[in-house]
């Protein structure tokens, strides 16, 4: 094979700190372990803005297309607030999802031994919490149609529509059945079936392609409301979440503060196989752009390095590289190196975004 | 005027039981405080189904429509989890929300004192919380058209609509920045303005309604993602949080669990204010139908006796005596009496549902 493509996206923000540290990786895995990657750059979000006057130059969105995987940072900023929807960085980010088909958001949510303390949470209800999160990406009411402001009598009216089609619940579904076989072996798949008529559709999909497929897996069904409550209140009760695209927004996010460290979490967002069998795959961090500490050498780089990991695993079959990230990441934390967003009360202090980077590579 | 009317809906599940420790209450406050309510009872949910087929008969929504406050159980079950969409227990709720426009959903979530040990979360991150989550009730995604299940091609889709006018969305947040006076001054509306139009709406009908009439009161914005973020990571930060009925239905259910005890929280559905000047009502505990304790004696009354203190509070003008009941709910509690959903490890033997009823008329 030839050697794999990764186009790199540091969007706004912290976004291009972090990415710097993720190139140390990237380049200790070349140099180390034999493992290249022609890496491209390029611009989105504000400052694909700021250069072209649209998040998402057409361009980086046919390279987005040719590559085996793109790397994002972060994307939006206050800068931006007041441009048109049209143009807001977020819909860069959201066109790279639709144009590549990304239509299975894998989230996870852990809980690393050395920050359990980090959590709102009790120790007990969060300590080796270990779930992921399936949210579909390139549907419902993000991507529904008729959607926008329009006039109605004598005043306006906000539209949007939440639609989802059997394949679509379909596929979302299998990407969900497929992960858990690896993991725990359990799918609790959540939507609003008593209100939502999407929800029903979806709630009967899911049952359908599990008692055809995946039998073997167990699978329950919540409300999206109780599975907030039960996120809340006993976490561990899941393994895998499998839930629509509005839903695994909010869902996904209450699941990542429970870890007490967003700066830890990464995400990949997966479509289907291209013609060399690697799936479309963009991989970012959950947390944001962090306007207010950017520049400060503050950020926490771990979340995008584990976005890189997810990579290794998704999309270049090296899940045995990947694991030697991980566990590089946790030994760094286990020897109490910690970014400001980590700090406790214990006297700590902080490394900086590319001190964090450094005692990473040091611990490959 | 006339004996203030008073129209009770069990409903299904434990909402038969809790609603006996209510009554209990109700006569007390009309023996001991000359306050009496002209009470009428009837069926809702799978209860109205069973006996007329319809999860709410005619005659019960024109009852609800002429009294001054209704008192609802809950409702739903598995015994009634394959009947038709159209007839579920829910649409008889749903349809009293709808018909009788109650537009304000207002669910605390507070932290009683003597259960913080009980939540999830840190003592010291939910200790003295006190929220106030404003939901729209009567639009959104839960009322949109077109909705449904339709054949497209060779497969079915799933739709609903989101759907916001101006008016709604005014209304709402004039019932949040009117509590918001009351209490911490403080109104922070959740949406998706970086996603949705319908949220660009709403959060810019919600700052003309401050700019204009309500300026005094301190207004954020929040993607609802972040707020999902927020109320797990420091919910103290908030007072009122004003959202739509979709956020509002997930948002609070997260916020009810924080506080590690729905069996004490209560809610208060209003809409326009009747002849008589008093605002269309139905109050109801936030907790559901609980099918797995019914008929155990083991269902915590409190969340449906509060609901009632909501009532004295906003439909009938009775903030002292609101506050008499609620004084004597936190008594009790204190005394350390607690049903089967509030025992921690240290031993105490669990109440009965109407012994925490009788402590409750004995504290009063
Ligand atoms: C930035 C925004 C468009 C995005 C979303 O709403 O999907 C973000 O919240 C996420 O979860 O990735
Ligand atoms: C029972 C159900 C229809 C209802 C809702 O979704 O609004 C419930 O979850 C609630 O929050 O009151």
């Amino acid at each position: 094979m030839s050697t794999p493509s990764l186009l790199i996206l540091p969007g706004d923000g912290i976004g291009p700190e972090v990415m710097i540290e993720v190139r140390k990786v990237i380049d200790w895995f070349g140099a180390n372990r034999g493992m290249n990657f022609d890496v491209s750059e390029d611009l989105v979000g504000g400052a694909a803005y700021d250069a072209h006057g649209t998040p998402l130059h057409d361009d980086t969105m046919a390279k987005a297309q040719e590559v085996d995987a793109v790397l994002l940072g972060a994307v939006g900023g206050p800068k931006y607030d007041d441009l048109d929807f049209s143009v807001k960085p977020e819909r860069g980010l959201l066109r790279l999802r639709k144009e590549m088909d990304l239509f299975a958001n894998l989230r996870p949510a852990q809980c690393f031994d050395a920050l359990a303390d980090f959590s709102s949470l009790k120790k007990d209800v969060v300590a080796g919490l270990d779930i992921m999160i399936v949210r579909e990406l390139t549907s419902g009411v993000y991507f529904g149609e008729p959607r926008g402001i329009f006039e109605e009598g004598n005043e306006r009216v906000g539209i949007n529509t939440q639609r989802y089609t059997e394949s679509e619940i379909d596929r979302a579904a299998r990407a969900a059945f497929e992960l858990a076989r690896k993991r725990g072996n359990k799918v609790c798949s959540m939507e609003k079936a008593n209100v939502m008529e999407s929800g029903i559709l979806w709630r009967e999909v899911v049952q359908k392609v599990h008692d055809e497929d995946y039998p073997d897996v167990e699978l329950s069904h919540m409300y999206a409301d109780n599975g907030a409550m039960q996120l809340v209140r006993a976490p561990k009760q899941f393994d895998v979440i499998l839930t629509d695209n509005l839903f695994g927004d909010i869902l996904s996010d209450c699941a990542a503060m429970l870890t007490g460290s967003l700066g830890m979490l990464p995400s990949a967002s997966l479509g289907a196989p291209m013609a060399n069998g690697r799936p479309k795959a963009l991989y970012e961090p959950v947390h944001g752009s962090a306007p207010d500490i950017t520049g400060q050498g503050k950020a926490n780089p771990i979340a995008c390095v584990l976005s890189f990991a997810m990579a290794l695993r998704y999309s270049f079959d090296q899940g045995d590289e990947a694991t030697r990230l991980e566990q590089a990441v946790e030994k760094v934390l286990a020897d109490g190196v910690r970014t400001a967003d980590l700090l406790g009360e214990d006297g700590v202090s902080p490394v900086s975004t590319s001190e964090m980077g450094d005692a990473i590579v040091t611990a490959l």
